[in-house]
């Protein structure tokens, strides 16, 4: 029923998305989920955007980036916005995904119920250490990182996570790209040489503790700043 | 010496200064730190930008938020730069932290080393679990959290990281800012509601599966789009 949608505006490619609105999408699923589970049915952009800290018009502008959801009167309907975000996001089918390093933060991340939760399975988890090789962690068996390539093909396996040493991470990273993985997680502190078609997320907890000190250091006022214009050549 | 500085325009004030722009500041810092540990004293926008996949431009254009740096026909003298850069991101002192939530990734978190080397110590732990209550992970006692304030006050702490379920962790963002806390890391898959005077970065790991997830099915370009320019009242 197109003509009953709230018009927002012609939505762009895909190709030019920002990042930054990418990353509200999830944060705007999460939140209709746990509505979702409370059995709230519908919701207004106003509402929305004031569970998370984002004006009304931050909200419609988002989304419009994506198509034309709501109806007016009745705002978004739960479960259909949830459904459209996930497939925006990838996500109403499973992903199975592989893990290299099984140290202290790769064994935690085996345990991590969230992944499940969004639709991701960590299906093989590797490392390199015969100390770690053929132990078992969390009902996982740890495999030698030898039998990545296999175990990547064999399961149709096309996201990664790196969750090594810094200085063992730019190997892993080629192991799992010459394996046929699309995309990697990199839980190390350094930024890997990739080749353009593998799509990368980095996630540096000192990082994370490093832009809170700044943010307390600056005593930066809650609203955040919007990045300024592009500039041509700039990205 | 500021007649010898590159002229990098007028920095605006801290207020001001993108998110992204303070995400970049930090891997700056981190391929500095590394460049100065491998022995390599100074370094241009163009190559420094490179080994991060950014222009020189770039570079030049986020550190010019904060002043003038660099010389002409030099480039920066990594020391410097480093010195300079811990100063606006507030890590040239240590930061004791505090945390709450001694599971799984709270354990690993503990043992995570990335976080001494940008200066950052969890000075105590906290649970509600009577299980966890005195036992000791990576040498430190796992406390009650009703020790918190104490702890906070005497310790002088400012900083915490929130590794508890969603459920329970607007509870302990509440306590932590009752304690005195001014900023929080939280990796619980929730939004906290928090007062403007405390700062906080988000962590949620199946969010960045999620985006990940979404690179991939939109096989994006390597090249980041950069957001559109800000609205007036859109932040």
């Amino acid at each position: 029923m197109p003509d009953s949608r709230i018009p927002s505006g012609d939505p762009p490619s895909d190709q030019s998305v920002p990042k930054v609105v990418v990353s509200r999408l999830s944060l705007y699923l999460r939140e209709l989920q746990r509505l979702q589970a409370s059995g709230q049915q519908t919701i207004s952009s106003g509402q929305l955007g004031a569970l998370l800290g984002f004006s009304d018009a931050q909200v419609r502008k988002d989304l419009g980036f994506f198509g034309q959801f709501g109806y007016p009167g009745v705002g978004y309907r739960c479960d259909e916005l949830i459904h459209a975000m996930r497939d925006i996001l990838g996500t109403n089918h499973r992903w199975p995904v592989v893990m290299v390093g099984a140290g202290n933060l790769g064994q935690a991340l085996l345990g991590y119920r969230g992944f499940g939760r969004q639709n991701f399975t960590i299906e093989a988890a590797f490392d390199a250490d015969p100390a770690k090789v053929g132990g078992t962690v969390q009902g996982l068996v740890i495999r030698h990182i030898d039998d990545l390539p296999r175990v990547v093909r064999e399961k149709g396996i096309r996201l990664g996570m790196i969750v090594v040493p810094a200085e063992r991470a730019q190997e892993v990273a080629d192991r799992l790209v010459a394996a046929g993985i699309e995309g990697i997680v990199n839980f190390a502190p350094v930024t890997l040489a990739l080749p353009p078609h593998v799509q990368t997320v980095a996630v540096d907890l000192a990082i994370e503790l490093e832009q809170l000190s700044f943010a307390v250091t600056n005593k930066l006022a809650k609203a955040v700043a919007e990045p300024p214009p592009a500039e041509p050549g700039s990205g």
